[in-house]
C-alpha cells in the first residue's frame, strides 16, 4: 500500500511539473499579445511571512522577457514618517500599457500591518479599505488587468519555515522581528487579513493559494495569470455598469450667471496684497511645521490670468516648500498609464504646497471635447476624480480648486493685446484661437464639471477675473482662510 | 555732513531698486528666448546658513512664469543612510531644455559638510571634488548654462542673523543645530568652502556675492543671471577644446579577431548552470547585506542572445533585489535632458543589482551612426562615459560590461528562424534588417568603443555567443568572480 501511495505522489508531482511547463509556454506566448494589445497587468502578491511569495514571483517571471515586467516591493514606512498618501507608492508603481508589474506585498499588507500596530485608527483603516476598493476599480475600469493572490500557510507551517530559515547562517538574517511578531500574533493577523479580503473582493476578486504545496501553488498562480490574460485580451476593456457614489455636493452657479463686474481700486489692491502675502508667508511656516499638505488647483479660460494669479500666491512662499506643476498634454510615458498617474506622481510631501496649473480636470474638458478619450471614460471620471480627491483630503490635504473666470469680450481684448505686444506673443497660439471658437462647448463642459465635482472636502471656487487684481485678492483670501481653518482643526485634534 | 551721508545712502538704495526693476524686466523677456532656444539653465546657490539664499531665490523667481522654473533643495542625508552615488540627487534635478532650475544648496554644501563631519575620508572628498568638476563640465559641454553663486557673510553678520531668527518665536525653529555648529566652526567652514571653490572654478566659475548687502546681492545675482543667459543665447553650445583624460585602459581584441567557435556540451551546461546559479543566489544575499551596488551592462548584436543571457542571470536572483532596465529610444522628456540623465535616474540602490539591456553606449553606436547627435558630441562621449563610470565605481559599484558577440552568418540564421517562427516574429523588425546592412559601420564603432572605454574599474567583456549556452556560462562566471572579489575587498576594508 505504501508503495502505491509513494508512486501516486511521484506521479502527481510529475503531472504538476508538466502542467507548469505547459503554462510557462503559454505565458511566454502571451507576452507578445500583451505588448501588441497594450494590456497593462498588475499582479498583487500578498500572504504570510515565509509563505514563499518571493519564490513564487521568481517562478512566474522565470520565462518572461525582462523587458516586459518589473517586480516592485514598496517598503512599509512607519506612519509617523509617511510623507505621502497611503496609496502613493502603489499608484506610482502601476505598469504602463503592455507591461506586467508584480507587487511583492502591497496595499493590503500595508493597511493591515499598520492597523495591527495601532499606528492608524479604526476609522482610518476603514477609509483605507475604501480607497483600496476605489483604486482597484479605477484601474479595472481603466483597462488594467489586476490579479490579486494571497499565499496562505498555517501557523505550524510558518513556524517550521521560519525555524528553517533561522537555523541556516546564510538565511538567518531574513527572519525579521516583524516576522516573529506576525507569528506570535498569527490569530490576529488571520482575522485582519480575512477582514480585509472580505471587504475588497467584490470588484477585483481575491484568490487564495495554498502556500504549503509549493509546486501546486506555482501551477495555480500560473493558471490564474494565463487565464485572466486570455480573458482580458479577448474581452478588452471592462464595460460593466459605471459605478457612481453620491458625494455631498455644493451648489454652484452656472458660469453665465456669474457677475463679473467686481473690481478693486489700485491703492487698496496694493495694501491688501501686501497684508495678505505677509499672512500667507506666516501660514506657510505653520503648515510646514504641522506637516499639512496643500494642493491648489487652477483651471480657467485662456488669458483669464492664471499665471499672474499663481505668481501672487507663490511670491510670499518659501521656494523650498512649494512647487508649481504646469500641466500640458501628456507625454508618451504618461499616456501609457491610467490618466491620474501623472498627478499621483506629482503630489506634494506633507508640509509642502503644490500648485497645479491645469489639472486632472483636463479629462472632462479638453479630453472630452477633443475626443482624446471615449465618452464612457470622461463620464466615469467625475466619480473617479471625487474619489481621488477624497483620498487626498482623507490624507489630510487642503485641496482647493479655482476656476479663473472671464467673459468672452475680456478674452478677446487680452488675446488681441498679446498678439500686438512682441514680448507677449509667445503666450498666444493658434490653438488658443481655436479653443475660443468652442467657447460654448467648453462652457457646457465646465458647468457640468463644477456641478458634479464641487465636494465639501474639495470645493470649487469661481474667481471673477475680468479684473485680475480683484481675482488675486479673492484667491489669496480663500487660500488663507482654508489654511487657517486647517491649522486650527489640526490643533484641535491634537488637544483631543 | 551726516545729512549728506544719509541722503547719499537713500539715493544709492533708490538706484539699486531701479536697477533690480530693470533687470527683472530683462529676465522676464529672456524667459521666452530660453524656451524658444531650448536653453537649460541650472543656477546653483551655495553659501552660509542665514546668508539669505532663500530670500535671494525668492527675488530671482518673483517675475518668472512658474512654468519655466523649479526650485530644488536636496536634503543632505547622513553618509551611512546614503543609498545612491554622491551626485545622484543633483544629476536627477538638472533642468530640461528651456527650463531653469534653482538649486538651493547642492554638491558643494554636501561635499564640504560631510568632509567636516568626518563622514567621508579626505580621499573620498577629493574624489567628490573631481566628480563635481566632471559633472559641471559635462553639463556645460552638453549645452547647459550653469551659474554658480556663493552668498557670503562674515561671522559677526551670521551671529546677528541667527540671533534675530532665534529671538522671534515664529522663526526660532529655523535655526538648526547644524547652523549653530557651522557658526561655531566658522573658520573651518570658511577654509573648506574656499578650498572647494578654488578647486572647482576653472570650468564653470564661482561668483561670490556679498550677502550682507541684501539688495545689492539681488541686483548682482540678477545681473549675472541675465548676462549669462544673453551670452548663452548668443553663443549657443560651448565649443571649447574637448577635454580628454588618460584613463588606464585594458587591451581589447578587435571583434573580427575574436574566436567564436567555443561551445559547451548540453550535459555540462546543465550541470554548470545549476551550480553557478546557486552560487550567484548566495552572493546576491551577501551583496545585499553588505550594501554593494551592482550594475551589469549588456550590449551586442541583434539576435546575439542578450535576452536569454540576462534571464539566466536574473533567474537565481531575489526579484526584490534587482531590476532590468530595457533601454529603447529616448522618450521626449529624456531627449530634453543631458543624455546620461536617463541612466542616472535608473541607478540601483546600494545592495541592489541592476541590469541595463542596452546602455549609455548608444551614444557612440546608434546615435553616432544614425546621426542622432553631432560628431563632437559622440567624440566627447568616450571620455564622459569613462568619467561617469568611474563615479559609479568610486561609489562602490561593481560595474561590468558585456558585448554579446556573434558573427554575421549566425545572425542571419537567427533572423531567418525568427521570421519563420510565429511566436518569435515580434522579435524581428525591419529595423533589425536595416541595422544588419550596416554591420561594418557598427563593427568599426564597436571596436572604437571597446578600445576607448574598457577601463580597469569598468571593463568590457566580449562574450562569444555563437553558442548561446557557452555565452551564458561565461557571463555567469565573470559576474560571480567579480562579486566574490568585491565582497572580499569590502571585508578587507572593514578589517583595516
Amino acid at each position: 500500500m505504501l508503495k502505491d501511495f509513494e508512486k501516486k505522489k511521484a506521479e502527481d508531482k510529475a503531472v504538476v511539473s508538466a502542467q507548469i511547463k505547459e503554462l510557462r509556454e503559454k505565458l511566454l506566448g502571451q507576452q507578445q499579445l500583451i505588448r501588441d494589445k497594450k494590456l497593462p497587468v498588475l499582479v498583487l502578491l500578498e500572504g504570510w511571512a515565509a509563505a514563499g511569495k518571493g519564490s513564487l514571483i521568481k517562478e512566474l517571471i522565470s520565462e518572461i522577457d525582462p523587458r516586459f515586467y518589473s517586480v516592485v516591493s514598496p517598503p512599509i514606512v512607519p506612519e509617523t514618517e509617511e510623507r505621502y498618501p497611503f496609496l502613493y507608492p502603489f499608484a506610482k508603481a502601476i505598469p504602463e500599457n503592455g507591461k506586467i508589474v508584480f507587487l511583492d506585498s502591497g496595499w493590503m499588507e500595508s493597511a493591515v500591518r499598520k492597523a495591527l500596530r495601532r499606528e492608524i485608527t479604526r476609522e482610518e483603516y476603514k477609509r483605507r479599505v475604501r480607497s483600496v476598493r476605489e483604486f482597484e476599480r479605477q484601474l479595472r475600469d481603466g483597462g488594467y488587468l489586476v490579479l490579486k493572490i494571497f499565499l496562505h500557510i498555517q501557523k505550524e507551517e510558518q513556524f517550521e519555515r521560519l525555524q528553517a530559515l533561522a537555523e541556516r547562517p546564510a538565511t538567518e538574517w531574513r527572519v525579521t522581528n516583524e516576522d516573529l511578531w506576525q507569528h506570535k500574533e498569527y490569530r490576529r493577523f488571520l482575522e485582519a487579513y480575512d477582514d480585509f479580503m472580505e471587504k475588497t473582493t467584490d470588484c477585483v476578486p481575491w484568490h487564495i493559494l495554498d502556500g504549503s504545496r509549493r509546486k501546486a501553488a506555482v501551477r495555480d498562480a500560473m493558471q490564474l495569470l494565463t487565464e485572466q490574460i486570455d480573458q482580458a485580451l479577448e474581452l478588452g476593456k471592462y464595460v460593466g455598469e459605471p459605478f457612481e457614489e453620491e458625494f455631498p455636493l455644493l451648489e454652484m452657479p452656472r458660469l453665465r450667471d456669474v457677475d463679473l463686474t467686481p473690481t478693486i481700486e489700485a491703492e487698496e489692491y496694493k495694501k491688501e496684497l501686501k497684508a495678505l502675502q505677509t499672512r500667507l508667508s506666516e501660514l506657510h511656516n505653520l503648515i510646514y511645521r504641522r506637516k499639512i499638505p496643500v494642493i491648489l488647483c487652477y483651471e480657467g479660460w485662456d488669458a483669464a490670468g492664471k499665471g499672474g494669479n499663481i505668481r501672487r500666491i507663490a511670491y510670499p512662499l518659501d521656494p523650498r516648500g512649494f512647487d508649481v506643476h504646469p500641466i500640458a498634454s501628456p507625454e508618451p510615458h504618461e499616456l501609457n498609464r491610467q490618466y491620474l498617474w501623472r498627478f499621483w506622481t506629482r503630489l506634494p510631501r506633507t508640509g509642502h504646497i503644490c500648485i497645479f496649473d491645469r489639472t486632472w480636470y483636463g479629462r472632462v474638458m479638453v479630453e472630452r471635447l477633443e475626443g482624446f478619450c471615449a465618452e464612457k471614460d470622461w463620464q466615469r471620471a467625475y466619480n473617479e476624480i471625487n474619489e481621488f480627491e477624497r483620498q487626498l483630503t482623507d490624507w489630510g490635504a487642503v485641496l482647493l480648486k479655482f476656476w479663473i473666470h472671464i467673459d468672452q469680450e475680456t478674452q478677446l481684448a487680452r488675446f488681441t493685446e498679446r498678439q500686438n505686444t512682441p514680448e507677449k506673443q509667445w503666450k498666444i497660439t493658434d490653438e488658443d484661437w481655436r479653443n475660443r471658437e468652442k467657447w460654448d462647448l467648453y462652457e457646457t463642459a465646465v458647468d457640468e464639471m463644477l456641478k458634479k465635482t464641487s465636494t465639501k472636502n474639495a470645493p470649487w471656487y469661481i474667481i471673477e477675473s475680468n479684473d485680475k487684481k480683484y481675482a488675486r485678492i479673492k484667491t489669496l483670501k480663500i487660500v488663507i482662510d482654508a489654511l487657517e481653518k486647517a491649522c486650527e482643526e489640526q490643533f484641535r485634534k491634537t488637544m483631543e
